[in-house]
């Protein structure tokens, strides 16, 4: 199995190198670095056709501001575009800074996002029900999770 | 008839068995379960291309943050672009939790929302005029119907 | 010439059927009935490749929350997508409740829209400069015509 | 040259026939009128396919309404995507009832904004760098210039 | 190597200009004017397929409004799809001028933008894995690096 790993300089923590570590040797990996979030709909897309990747984990840091928003938001449907194309998964891995200003927290809700969308990879490549135990169990990636109701 | 059921760990309802249960032995079932609902325009298109369903339920669960909303909008843009490139219907199941705080009615709108529209789907399947005697009736899935003006 | 009628079982009023008494005997028909308004753009690709249909209405209630809106504003992307697709128009009648809490006033505005738009369809098959005459002249479908400054 | 003209009944002044007489005959016309901006993607998608024309101005008129503005929006990705696919230009001419509500400014600014973008698209017809002189030199349509920083 | 040059007379700053001289000798240039941001898509279109760019700078000035802002998602919703289709990068520079009021700030931070978006061009027309010495370490271009956490 193969993994790409697109992520950008733009970002303030090495959210591919958390992911590469996480994945270790249970696949090997194809890593593309753009300079920010926009750029990785055309960086999967090529990491599907060139590099053969079976999916990709799409790393970014969105800033605080209402146009990084909606840069995200850009960014986002370009990627289910490539996804769909390709019938192959992008996990979208997003961080806001939005999410909190302090810059530790930042830290740690971006990486541990990074770290469980690597196991989540790592069981999405297995087939279409390996998650389904895990169905509406309330997941979450960077928080604790919520939990069924 | 083959119906698909694609869902998230990121629900806190299993809308997936809900929807299964409700279709009982009217149609075989496919199941795709992915992390979040921006996973599951991807997850169709394969649940069409590969495992050659009919008809799709997306289920899906949406968090109160704006930002879970936008992400709602990119997977319904999505789900739209795989429907009509398959010419087959998904129809887009999603509980929102702006909707209400109270988890009991969480609970409740979601899981009636993913058993109406279950019913729906083996009506759809059946042709485009099956649903015709209820246009314009203001059918409602989740809460009470609201009524022909 | 056919002409495709897709409507909801969401939509208060019957409006695919005051579109078809107003289309008369001028064209014939095509129906498709789905659930809510994000289920127009497959209906309607299915309408021209399936059905042959020319051109299509597609009639549909939007809901007074936020979310509605937006799920108004998916469904006509993916019309639009659809009819660039085929090439042949697909005329989008929405009533908004946004624009009236008065039931009554409600029903008379999507009635009336439904009529015009039935009309302008009539226009648009006979070819590209059938409404020429009328280029603007501030027509309104709904309420009164606003006209030319 | 063959320019194409797609407009609408909705607008308050006849955008497309300012165009028209502002090109003269330094090039051949196409008009195709429809109700509404929405339906201009798919008017353009058919000037371009069927009647063969090298560039299309798109005129429309936006209501001061929210619904408006987002219909103006889902038409600009429509057409956006037309261009895209035929690999030619669409000049998107746009005149948006909130820029003012005072009606004689209303129809000055509309119609010099349908002059000046005619003059656009004579100059763009020419080839990928007829406006390299003008470029960075803050040119607006329908209000002043405003120059370069 | 040939990057694309594409830019707009809507800009107050000769945005096109300013890359050329980044890139100096180390790309050939093919440069295409439009009149605003909303026809860079299919300017990088043809740039892509007539003149066999490998890389496109899209260059552009947001305007202050609302309505600038939404125009610039869609040129950005419609640069994402050219560079889709093409497999190839178009860096998307962008100037908004809800970032200041001040005119010196506004052709200060524009003009940085573009030099330091034109190195990132040269950086990644070498390879995927050019610019990943950088991942996370909160590169910006126009203002200050964020630097990594």
């Amino acid at each position: 199995m193969r993994i790409g790993i697109a992520d950008t300089t733009f970002s303030r923590v090495n959210l591919g190198q958390i992911a590469i570590d996480t994945i270790g040797d249970k696949a090997s990996i194809e890593r593309y670095t753009v300079p920010g979030f926009k750029d990785l709909p055309v960086a999967c897309k090529i990491l599907f056709e060139k590099y053969h990747c079976d999916l990709i984990l799409a790393l970014a840091w969105c800033g605080k501001e209402d146009v990084d928003e909606l840069c995200a938001h850009e960014a986002n449907q370009g990627l289910i575009q490539v996804e769909i194309e390709a019938s192959k998964h992008i996990l979208k891995v997003f961080f806001h800074e939005k999410e909190t200003a302090n810059l530790e927290e930042q830290k740690h809700v971006a990486s541990e996002r990074a770290r469980k969308h690597a196991l989540n990879a790592l069981e999405l490549i297995k087939g279409k029900e390996a998650l389904t135990p895990y169905a509406g169990t309330g997941k979450r990636q960077g928080y604790e999770d919520e939990g069924a109701l």
